[in-house]
């Protein structure tokens, strides 16, 4: 079609997108295809009338729906966006309303479980794409979503062997054009790598808040009066969504339970160090973790900035 | 003193204050002091000449030693600003220059340690008020220090019993005009309380870092591509200066034992959960540490923003 000067504009990457889903991950999708003409148009789906109405109200999408197998329909691709848990029924519920060449994917945090879940429901002729963009905030819903969240982020790609080239291409330059880097490895891979640096982290970080809650000779007020000390950055976490949370690990036990033993083990080793006085051993691991914080900031996956910036000097 | 237009500024709160170690912390009241006038005099002492000569050019003090019994005399506010283990060695150099009437506090993160080890040394007519500021960030040395780091922070004194209370104000005061919030308790009551919200923090941070690190089938190059699903905050904690963090699990093994063994049952507890899918007693406690987090922000340890305000919206 020509723009105001005359010029034609490149067709957008996908005709029709479905979204299904529109927290925080499922609205920033929204936002950011719109942003960057990705979708002739967008169907956003969610069977919460609430989120619904409020998409609405956000102009999210150019149509709103609550049935899922109704908002699918000549969409040529469809990105499940709700919490891991949800998948099966919702995979039964589109499976049948899915256009032939359509690209189906996802945007969950564990991987071998959706592609357990969902495969068995796929129509002939559906390109299945498990994907997962590592980004996020702690905030959940429609309102919490921003059209840069996954700029300089990387996205995962877990196409079962097999799947079309061309369809993971497609599904690549969706990413891509949104601002992510993309990476593609297999479902097992992504569940471990994600269980370090994302699963466990989220459980420790609830746990010891649950802890600190729970302590009869530290009052709630004084944790929290007290939390700049280091605490109050697990607080951050473990106020993530509950339902998504709970999905992640119940769907990703192999690997969790497994990480987590070895943190287990390592911490075990660091309390008998305590215990017995082993100065040089506390001082051994304090020294090699700042190596992996250096890496981190060099490759721009966080801010160099002390504090996160949330103190700001003032000479 | 007069001032330009002739008017009597206050006296300042204190004629001659030394700071022992002028890391972030030291540093920080260096800066916050002088903005804040409440020294007439400020002399920076540390061991390293290094650092000694840094403090120089930085202008953070009146006047620069590496000999601490020759800084502190004349003093009559001394604070002990070098790792908790260096507090002995300092107590027995400076004890026999301290001058009658000195107050002689510290910024440690123990404080039944400091109680202990430095008691022995203090002369007749000294004032021993061990204090904590719970304020900081992961950086360390001079360079870190910014004059507004206690703004809004808590500062805990633990005057021991008998205690003047005419010294206790005057310390109160000083930590007051540099902005932070102060109470008092018992160094037994603050070493529970630091335990849960900044050295099992800590312990742990340093503890997923390692284990991160260890792993044979996730490389260290994932871990930090794929950072950004939590465990990145992780690691700015676990960049905190080694040698301070040494000594603060050496000299607070009692309550860190102690509450690192309920963190162990709790997280045991979880894992448990977890292996026999029981999502209900997941949800429930990923529920309630939200409460725990909206109080920080409430009391306003910490910012609402979302991911600490790193992601910043366009839309």
């Amino acid at each position: 079609m020509p723009d105001q000067l005359g010029q034609a504009l490149p067709a957008p990457l996908f005709k029709s997108v479905a979204l299904i889903g529109l927290g925080l991950i499922g609205s920033s999708i929204a936002r950011a295809a719109k942003h960057k003409n990705l979708a002739g148009r967008i169907v956003a789906i969610d069977n919460n009338p609430d989120v619904a109405a409020r998409v609405r109200e956000l102009a999210l999408a150019d149509s709103v729906e609550t049935d899922a197998a109704l908002g699918v329909r000549d969409c040529d691709l469809v990105i499940l966006c709700a919490p891991v848990g949800a998948n099966v029924a919702i995979a039964q519920q589109i499976a049948a309303s899915l256009t032939p060449g359509v690209i189906l994917s996802d945007v969950g945090s564990v991987k071998t479980a959706v592609v357990r879940d969902v495969s068995p429901y796929l129509p002939e002729g559906a390109h299945f794409i498990p994907a997962h963009p590592v980004a996020g905030t702690e905030q959940s819903g429609p309102d919490a979503g921003f059209a840069t969240l996954f700029m300089n982020r990387w996205c995962i790609l877990t196409p079962p062997f097999g799947t079309s080239p061309e369809a993971v291409d497609r599904l690549r330059a969706f990413w891509e054009m949104i601002g992510a880097n993309v990476e593609i490895m297999s479902p097992e891979h992504h569940d471990r790598v994600l269980a370090i640096t994302s699963h466990i982290p989220h459980l420790i970080a609830y746990n010891i808040v649950g802890t600190a809650a729970d302590l009869e000779e530290v009052t709630q007020s004084e944790v929290m009066k007290f939390s700049a000390g280091g605490f109050r950055d697990f607080t951050r976490i473990a106020a993530s969504d509950p339902t998504m949370w709970r999905d992640i690990f119940l769907n990703n036990k192999e690997a969790v339970l497994e990480i987590l033993g070895r943190f287990q083990e390592d911490l075990f080793s660091l309390q008998r160090a305590i215990r017995w006085g082993e100065g040089d051993k506390l001082f051994d691991l304090f020294t090699r973790t700042r190596a992996i914080r250096r890496g981190i900031v060099e490759q721009g996956q966080e801010t160099a900035a002390p504090d996160f910036g949330r103190t700001r000097p003032e000479s």
